[in-house]
This record gives structure tokens, C-alpha cells and sequence, in this order.
């Protein structure tokens, strides 16, 4: 049971966190055990588990001070976190995750439908198991509608040349930043916060995710294809769009478009083009300007934060400050 | 709103289940129209909404009363199935489903994933804002992960030849029988009975289950082409083998594993020597033998159920009788 080296200067966090992936791990039992190991090693692969951080941490508020309660939904969180990774790959038919053969191209699709499937009712297993209130399922499975209303949504998006940066906005925060609220609003409501508190840690976390989902984007205009170990701008190909790209777009569609109308005939040269173009035409320095404005934002809002023994406030703003600030 | 012509016999139950699609409606809203589109035409298209009758049936047996709350449960285990039934068309890569285009074949396995997972989510949204305790939820994630884990079990079990009577029960019970016992005990148990009478009903319901699902499968050996409007025996070509067959099998191996072996390359004079072996070999004769003993069960179980004013018990016992013994 590996964890990411981030969490060494978080040393009471990557304890629980450790416990975390145990739970997840003594969760998982299938009679179809090549499909169960698939599972686990995808658990033990070493996600940076920022969800289920954010959610200990966000727990750490409220009078009710539970281990094995804010460890299990933490658990919840990132089995449903690892659930949408399942389905994804099946939707981007992606090889590697984690640098590990994806559960869709070891053993089909049709194994990966209900090993996803399997891993979204273990989550509603935890959650009902060990959440205080309904409350917090009906939290979580709006939620869930969201993010799948929004990936639906951006599937009828894909070659859309004139998407507004509101609309990138909107998909991203259905896609991640969803998720990042969520961990954050059930961390604190079922520590017994209020409902209002619970709702200010959504925001919190939802700003989180934003700045988090950008950063990730703007990787693929940083990277070469060396650096990333596979061919830059597969995104693109595919149809999906981000915010250097759509910022670029707007600015001069005519460059661009020649080279996206190719769809996925786009040769390495052409997005090597598309990837100096969106340079070029400020689509890099917008989207790191719009990173920097959620994750103030966040910042701002964390250090409003009520005081606690555990200096949870300032241990929240260090993480934050770190992961979404990465050049890597 | 067209229901089936079943419930024309049940004024009472084809109100609330006309309530109960349309309550699945109004839960079903996605920015992507035409997925949605595609969701509502699959709910509309006439299932025999079976899971949610018996989910009511049995919720009139409690001293809790609730017109709103029992529909919208029945909507819920409906959406359940419905989702299952999307993931199984990809599994399966099905292409008409009820008469219409299946969601993967209409828009691709990419949108059915999400489309599926969608409606699993509506399940446990339904659930969480009408059930009145946690434990419907466990209860629902328990089902599930049973349901799951014999959906993967029985990818492993494909083409073996040596499978044991006991064996396809034990896959039945997961696959279908199991999501008929949550119907039947939550309905129970929402209703305001004790724990103990939702377990007796959920008895009921795995019984009633496990002989519909035979029943579903001695249809293949009954039925010709024409008939069938599909290739018979296409789930044996894909290694799935179901009762009738299994029991020949264990007769006499020598006769029927040469057809077997070929798996996909089974031509259909193959099949339809498989069909008549199985036949001649009494596997269909077997097959009903052990449907009727499941019927005769789940009867004897209802008759012991109390009387109440709604006259439940009978409307369970003609219904029973009534779907466990058609010949179509």
C-alpha cells in the first residue's frame, strides 16, 4: 500500500489516508477474482487521492469527530472517483491509466461496464452504511446526476468550433470540479457541521476543482510528446476541447480551423501547429490567468475558515497553494 | 403512456404504475435532448414494469400508507433495472432492445455507459429523497453488488461446459432473481412492516425470480426463428448456457460438445441440432419441472401472507400464477 510522496508533509493526513485504501481494498470482493485483482491493482496504483484528502480535511471542522466514519466516506468518494475512471476509459478507449493496462483493453468492454458498475454501488454501499443522513445521498447522488449530465453533455460538444469559455466552464465543473465539491460539502456535513457551513466547503471545493481541471488542461500545451509518453494533443483529436484551445479560437478562428476540420486525420505535425498556434495566440497565458483567479478564490475562502486544534486551516491552504501550482 | 395489456386485469395497480412512468419521466432530464430522447422512448417502450408491481403489491401490506412515496420507490427499482438493462445491450452488443434500437446502437457504447450509469444514479436519487430510512439503501447497494458480482462471475463462467445445476441458480439468483427479492422487501419494509416480514417477502420475490428466469430461458428451446424474430440460441453461440441446456449437457457431454466447441462459429443447423438434443435429452422437461417447484414455493409463501383490506394476497397469487405460467 503505496501512498504519493505529496502526503510525507502531511503525516497525520497520509496515516488516514492509508486506512482509506485499506477500506477501499476490503470492500472490493468478487467471485471473479482476475476481475478483483484488476480492481485492486488499479486502487493501489497510486491516484494522488486529492478527493478523499479534501473530504478528511474538510471532516476535521464538525463536532463529530469519527475515524472510522470519515475514513469510510472518504473510502465512498474515491471508489466513485475510481468508477468514473473505469467508465471513461471505456468512452476515450484509452490503453494506460495510471501506467497500468486500463480494465478495457485487459479484459473487453464488456468487463469494464460492470467493474465500473460494481465500484459506483460500493460507494453507495460505505455511504449508506456510514453516513448519518440521507441527506448526504441525496447530496451525492445530485451530484453524480451533474457530472453525468455534463459528460453526456460534452459528448454532443465534440468538433464544436465555437465553444465559449462559459461552456468550458460549465463541462468542467459538471466533469471535475463536481467531485471536488462534493468530497468537501459531505466532509463537513457529516462531522455535524451545518448545512450552510457543509455549502461553503462546496464552494470551496468546487472553485478547487476548477483551477485543478485547467491546470490539468494546460499540461497538454506544456508537454512534448517525450515528457507525457504519448502523442500531445490526443484530446483534440478526439474532439475534445479545452480552455487554451477555445481561447485560441475565439482570438482567430481562421488559423486554427484547417487543421481541426481534419478530426482525427490530424497528423502529429498538425497538432504540433495547433499547440505553437494556441502559444501563440494567448490561449496558454488566459488559461494559467483563469487557474490563478479560482485558485485565489479558494484561498480566499479557505482562510476564512473558523481555527481549529487540528490547524486544519492552514494545512488546507498549503495543499491547495501546492497541487495547484505544479509544473509538472 | 401506453401500459402493457397485462394490467388491464388490475385497475388499482395500473393507476400507480402509470404513475410510476411517469414520475420515471419527470426524473429523466438531460442538456443532451438526444440521449434523452433515447432514455424516455426505452422507458415508454413497454416493459411489463413486473419489479415495480410487486414493489407496490407488497408496500400495501404496512401500516405506512403513501401513495407518493410507494410510487416513486417503484420508479426507482424500474430505473434500476432499466440501467442494468442499457449496460447489459453493451455487454451483450444487442441491437434491438423492446422492439427498438438499442441506446449503444443508436449513439454508440461510449453514450451508453453514461446513459446507464445515469440512470443508476436517478435510482439512488429517487431513493434518497423518498425512502425513510438508510437501510432501504443498504438494502439497494446490497442487491446490487450481488446482482454485479454474478454479472462478472458469469462473464468467467462463458463456454464451460461442465457448469452444475446449482451453479446457474446461483447466477440467476445474482443476475435476475435478486432484483425481484429487493423489490418485494423494500416495498415491505418502506411500508412500515418489520424487518423480519421484508425478508419473508423478499423470499418471496428471489422464488418468484429464480422460475421467471427459467421460464425466460426455456423460451429459447420453445421457440423457432420466425418466431423469435432472431437467430435461436444466440446467447449459446456467445457460451452463455442456460438451464435446459446445462442439465443435457450433464446427461450425455459426448453428444452435445461438438456443437459447443465451435462457440461463434456455430452455424444454425448447429444450433438447431443443440435445440432438439437438449429436447430429446429432457433438459426442457427438466427446466419446467424446476420452474413449476420455484412457482409452487413463492405460492405457497404468498397464500401464507396476511389478508388485508386491499385483497393483496390474491392480486399476488393471480399475478404470480399469471406471469409463471405463459406460453409466450
Amino acid at each position: 500500500m503505496k501512498l504519493h510522496p505529496m502526503w510525507q508533509d502531511y503525516p497525520d493526513l497520509a496515516e488516514q489516508l492509508t486506512t482509506t485504501l485499506e477500506l477501499m481494498e476490503n470492500v472490493v470482493k468478487l467471485k471473479n477474482k482476475k476481475v478483483e485483482a484488476a480492481v485492486l491493482a488499479m486502487i493501489h496504483a497510486g491516484g494522488k487521492l486529492l478527493r478523499p484528502a479534501y473530504q478528511l480535511l474538510f471532516s476535521q471542522f464538525g463536532p463529530d469527530q469519527d475515524e472510522k466514519k470519515a475514513t469510510s466516506l472518504a473510502a465512498s468518494i474515491e471508489m466513485l472517483h475510481t468508477a468514473t475512471l473505469i467508465h471513461d476509459d471505456i468512452v476515450d478507449e484509452s490503453e494506460l491509466r495510471r501506467g497500468l493496462p486500463t480494465i478495457r483493453s485487459t479484459f473487453g468492454n464488456d468487463t469494464a461496464v460492470y467493474a465500473g458498475d460494481y465500484l459506483f454501488i460500493c460507494c453507495f454501499k460505505l455511504l449508506s452504511d456510514y453516513a448519518t443522513s440521507l441527506r448526504s445521498l441525496q447530496l451525492n447522488s445530485r451530484s453524480m446526476e451533474k457530472i453525468l449530465d455534463g459528460e453526456l453533455g460534452q459528448m454532443d460538444d465534440r468538433y464544436k468550433l465555437d465553444q465559449t469559455v462559459d461552456e468550458y466552464l460549465e463541462n468542467i465543473s459538471g466533469k471535475t470540479a463536481e467531485l471536488f465539491a462534493l468530497s468537501c460539502s459531505v466532509g463537513a456535513f457529516e462531522s455535524g457541521n451545518s448545512e450552510r457551513f457543509a455549502k461553503k466547503a462546496g464552494t470551496i471545493g468546487l472553485n478547487i476543482g476548477i483551477a485543478f481541471q485547467i491546470m490539468d488542461d494546460l499540461l497538454d500545451y506544456e508537454a512534448n510528446t517525450e515528457t507525457l509518453g504519448k502523442p500531445v494533443l490526443e484530446d483534440v483529436r478526439q474532439g475534445v476541447y479545452s480552455l487554451p484551445l477555445i481561447y485560441a479560437l475565439n482570438q482567430a478562428p481562421q488559423q486554427l480551423r484547417p487543421y481541426l476540420e481534419k478530426k482525427k486525420e490530424m497528423t502529429d505535425d498538425d497538432t504540433l501547429h495547433v499547440q505553437q498556434l494556441v502559444h501563440q495566440l494567448g490561449g496558454v497565458a488566459y488559461a494559467q490567468q483563469l487557474a490563478t483567479k479560482y485558485t485565489e478564490q479558494a484561498l480566499k475562502d479557505i482562510r476564512k475558515l473558523p481555527d481549529n486544534y487540528f490547524g486544519t486551516k492552514e494545512k488546507l491552504e498549503r495543499l491547495t497553494s501546492q497541487i495547484l501550482t505544479r509544473k509538472s
